[in-house]
């Protein structure tokens, strides 16, 4: 492992002998042990090149509490050949199935998520992934009816909806939609401009659209099947005074929008069809234009305001800032279904790339037999760090589950904004992170990954969105942003960090002081695997770049007003939210080594692991050089370690991806059958 | 532009006044001049705020010599709404549509690309790029049927093949096929395992699939339409010794697959459909098997190698090896065709995609309208630099076309060696480049982006494949970097380089010397838009890179082999292939710039040059900063500039997408209209 494109001379830190003993362990690798791993750590810091992976043992490890309530979904679709999804099927129909999919589910194969939306988000999410996986249009219709729809009258109404709602709602005879997007507004949904205005001669409010910009626009459920519809709208009040109304900002209302019995749409609601998507077509996205539609005034969702019989306005929060932030803040959930998911997806398309990696083979050395393409080393790069990536998700979002049904629990409000951050943050990474590698994978399976049937297409076109709906990205890592410069503030006003940024206690003195000459230049394997190492070096980036924007934000809001300032450094303030993210996600998955019962096990965990820190910070060397965190030759031995920490992955690959434990019938591409994939590709075409 | 994340600390290079002055400027860009820039450089090096494009002029630059060809197929399928590929269409309605489009272009629309991709090959790209843009599934079935099909009969085939078969491929009488790649080989040709056996006593080749690895897959015009292939397959020959048999290597046959009356399948060929892809879908890809087919001897492509009546081979070339690189070298007009029609996938993603960020506006400062999203920091940082390569390799593949149709004339050498190299790696970096801005692009543009009738989608899903047909991209790296070492050894033996590479006999003495400790400090903006600095950036890296790659080469092959030694250096090689190619784009914008006549265009161009440069630079700073080359303050002032050029980019974007001139009819995209955008998107879903 010399890799010297950064300084051209060969490392030296190895005799000759030893060096070849190394070489030679590359080519046949299950015969040498690295020979820099000092003796205490090659069998217990899982070093070895031969290295075991007991997959059964790793798979009950990692794939939790849930499992067999996925299996329940899995297993009926699997006996249900009528209800999957062809390749090629037409908008109309995909719509059609994708329904009959969802009531098959709930009404025949027993599978009642809406009740765990509540009781248990953990089961909910399980839920959620596995009927993604079987197809995607399912999972987000059964997010709409349930997280969204459902979600939005639970939690942003009071018990008279509970009442009415939630039965129908569970057994789908109330399909629904959550109708806050319009034409003109998606991030900025304070900026909505839909009027729900009260009307004491009648008791109603009255639902307008007042202008084309504010036509509600990819409602779920609405081009087809829904029968209602929550609809954000700002809530406008009769005034006594010489403006005669007030308007007291966005809140939700209940709108039936088709006729029970005759499923015609009702009087004043004009609903077109959004068309074909990218992906996700099975999702019947709507457009809703409302004119003078009336509706009674319980159907306000009252839980954070209410109106009375004579309009006057009541509230346990003081102003319209807090009471939309409680509404925003009840949907965080969906953020959290969507991290979690799509996770969920890198596994299926890490798995197929993988299985398929290993089955390949191209070129050789000359009159030998070819090798897998999983033995080059640009292909160890593509892919290896992509496999450590989705071990430490797979982490941060069980984690990210873990508080967020703690925080349905307790309403702690430091848990609270500590869900509302994390759950952003997670989401915006892990969502663009699976994009990448979806397209990346394809690339990986080169032709045969370009067939429809190997699943990269539809995975990539059906996931592409999560990157924007319940939350643009770039907006979500603002988000964190914001909260962490919130925290940082408080810090140095006396209070108390949350939990999840207690780091930034320790290393923000850290950070006050040079970086230590000594330590930057220390190179060694034992020392770069340290964990104590890893995290410090990316806390130390993320204290950096936090102190940075705090004093340039200050700075430039006093020339440039607080919105031009934040967008001077819009840039930096993007990546300090990244690093924290990622700060956050090592942390997990070093806990979650430590927390390994079986030593084998969590040996290959902690190469996992090892490859995902190092090739994070390696992507990161030029702001580590910059200010000489780390020498040179540290830069340059991270980089042949993470080389060297790939070809060690590459090694035990087909354990790490059965052990995500996917059947065949889930993962489903013919090229990444657990055997005979070439036989089940040329029987799929026809041979 | 303080953009501290690296340091820290606020850059003094200023005076506040001017500070503030620049600061002002941002928000309101029309008004203020750069203060950085020094007197001379305002009027003259298109550094002022309010720099004024004029987008005739610059189109006029930029289009080229076939601009009306191109209007031409613009023109006919405008007329011709019912050829015109609707969003929801089944595969094979999407064939059948496919087939008609290309039959209705060349016999009614009287467009001939056949004769030019022998006499004015500039013609033929502009034509393949024109057509894509139409539908991609036409640009490709056009592909395969002149360039593939036809361009074999006639680069490899003799004058015999030439009278037989021209019309007809001109005309689509004879639809035609490439069956080279087999379900176990692609990137391997060499080792691909159809035969084509003599038998002299029949006088035929007899051809055949020894088992189901060597069944020809991804054949496209296999599945449905074509009437011929040429097809890849060993030549074996008999012999007189004990071996009965010898094997020639890969040769090129026509062989009939359907009956020129019945379409019938001919006996002896089993063809199964490949079946639905990501996209392309209206290509009809195919398989096919070979039981004894029969051939006469004349349908052997025989321009390099022959065989005679009685079995004897004849050739003008020594080798397998010097007959399998002229065979496959005649081939490279794909790869060009590719470059160029990928730089045509990205006018259109990012015409659309700027446009409607410039149209979209979302939150803003408090109290005051809303701002376009063009206007943030980020939005610029995601689409000004994509924006500055679309530019740098819209020059570039035109550089390309010039070099392959001297090619095709002059047959000379040197040329031909540099042609390969030069497409291969400009085929392999912007279709990477494309790919992955296709989704930035889609993301960009939020969830209008995700609706199907705006384009990315089946942009991205149709363009995918550029990254592996005609050569893997990360195998065409490697002959990039396989073409340098040869250039290298040969300069060290005293050879003459290669124009291409002609910079590295200079840049590799710089190479040997170490970096200047003051240059390395300077961070004036002049000097950091110096061409001489940016090229001499660009070639530093890349000659590092191949002086320690050849390093590392020599010294591993001793232990590994030469196959062990390249696995053991692939990154290392890939990264040095990626950076050559930066910088042949840099040189040729550089060049394109200075060729500029009107001065006013020429301040845009040079904006755009600076932006390529630079944000390539700082993309790569870690390299920089590990060999001192750049010192931090450089690196940190290179980062400020980066971000300050996206500013001044976004100021003139509109007229930079103008200048393309591609009409509403053509990007099609409701979101990026020239006027009423939103209404025409509306309109489309039906209000």
């Amino acid at each position: 492992m010399d890799h010297n494109q950064t300084t051209g001379a060969a490392g030296e830190s190895y005799p000759s002998t030893r060096r070849i003993q190394r070489l030679s362990g590359h080519l046949s690798p299950s015969e040498h042990v690295h020979p820099s791993i000092p003796p205490q750590l090659r069998l217990q810091a899982c070093a070895r090149v031969n290295l075991e992976v007991d997959t059964e043992k790793l798979s009950v490890y990692m794939r939790g509490k849930h499992r067999e309530l996925q299996d329940k979904v899995y297993e009926y679709f699997n006996s249900k050949p009528e209800l999957q999804t062809p390749l090629e099927i037409s908008k109309d129909d995909h719509r059609e199935l994708c329904m009959r999919q969802l009531l098959g589910l709930v009404r025949e194969g027993g599978i009642r998520p809406f009740r765990h939306v509540f009781d248990d988000p953990g089961k909910y999410f399980a839920l959620l992934e596995a009927i993604g996986s079987v197809d995607m249009s399912l999972g987000i219709k059964m997010g709409v009816q349930y997280s969204l729809w459902g979600g939005s009258v639970i939690n942003l109404g009071t018990k008279r909806h509970r009442d009415k709602y939630f039965d129908a709602i569970d057994s789908v005879e109330y399909p629904g939609c959550f109708a806050m997007t319009e034409l003109h507004h998606g991030s900025n949904v304070q900026g909505l401009q839909t009027v729900a205005k009260f009307d004491p001669l009648t008791d109603e409010f009255v639902i307008d659209t007042p202008n084309d910009g504010a036509i509600k626009w990819w409602i779920g459920n609405a081009a087809v099947h829904g029968k209602f519809a929550t609809v954000f709208a700002r809530l406008i009040l009769p005034t006594h005074d010489a403006r005669g109304t007030t308007d007291m900002g966005v809140h939700a209302f209940i709108v039936p929008i088709r006729d029970m019995k005759t499923h015609q749409t009702l009087p004043g609601i004009e609903i077109q069809d959004c068309g074909h998507k990218i992906g996700l077509n099975g999702v019947d996205n709507g457009a809703l234009r409302f004119c003078s539609v009336r509706i009674p005034r319980e159907n306000l969702l009252n839980r954070f305001g209410d109106v009375s019989r004579d309009g006057k306005y009541t509230s346990s929060l003081p102003t319209i800032n807090k009471r939309f932030a409680a509404t925003l803040g009840e949907l965080v959930g969906g953020r959290v279904g969507l991290a979690y998911s799509s996770v969920g997806v890198l596994k299926i398309a890490v798995t197929v790339a993988i299985r398929y990696s290993l089955l390949r083979q191209q070129f050789g050395p000359p009159k030998q037999p070819e090798v897998s393409i999983l033995d080059y080393q640009s292909h160890q790069h593509k892919l290896m760090p992509m496999l450590a990536s989705t071990y430490a998700f797979h982490f941060a979002t069980l984690h990210l589950v873990e508080k967020y049904s703690e925080m349905k629990k307790t309403h702690d409000d430091q848990l609270v904004s500590d869900v509302h951050a994390l759950s952003a943050g997670l989401k915006a990474y892990i969502t663009s992170y699976t994009a990448k590698s979806l397209s990346a994978c394809r690339e990986a399976c080169g032709g045969h990954g370009y067939a429809a049937v190997n699943r990269f297409g539809s995975l990539r076109n059906d996931h592409d969105i999560f990157q924007t709906f319940e939350g643009d990205n770039t907006v979500l890592l603002q988000q964190v942003a914001a909260d962490l410069l919130k925290q940082y503030k408080e810090k140095f006003q006396g209070g108390t960090l949350a939990v999840t940024w207690n780091y930034l206690r320790e290393s923000m003195n850290t950070y006050l002081s040079q970086p230590n000459p000594v330590t930057a230049r220390w190179e060694g394997e034992d020392h770069l695997r340290d964990p104590k190492f890893q995290l410090d070096a990316f806390r130390y980036r993320t204290s950096r770049l936090l102190q940075s924007a705090a004093v340039r934000l200050k700075k430039h809001t006093k020339t440039l007003g607080s919105f031009g300032a934040w967008n001077r450094c819009l840039n930096h303030l993007l990546t300090l939210g990244e690093t924290h993210i990622e700060s956050v996600i090592l942390a997990k998955f070093i806990e979650a080594v430590q927390r390994c019962p079986d030593p084998s096990t969590q040996a290959a965990l902690k190469l996992v692991c090892d490859l995902y820190a190092l090739e994070r910070i390696w992507k990161d060397i030029g702001t580590y050089r910059n200010v000489d965190y780390m020498a040179p030759n540290k830069a340059k031995a991270i980089h042949k370690l993470t080389e060297y920490l790939s070809f060690l992955v590459r090694n035990v690959a087909r354990e790490l991806v059965d052990a995500f434990d996917l059947p065949d019938h889930v993962t489903r591409a013919p090229i990444a059958m657990k055997s005979d994939a070439y036989s089940h590709y040329t029987q799929y075409v026809g041979f």
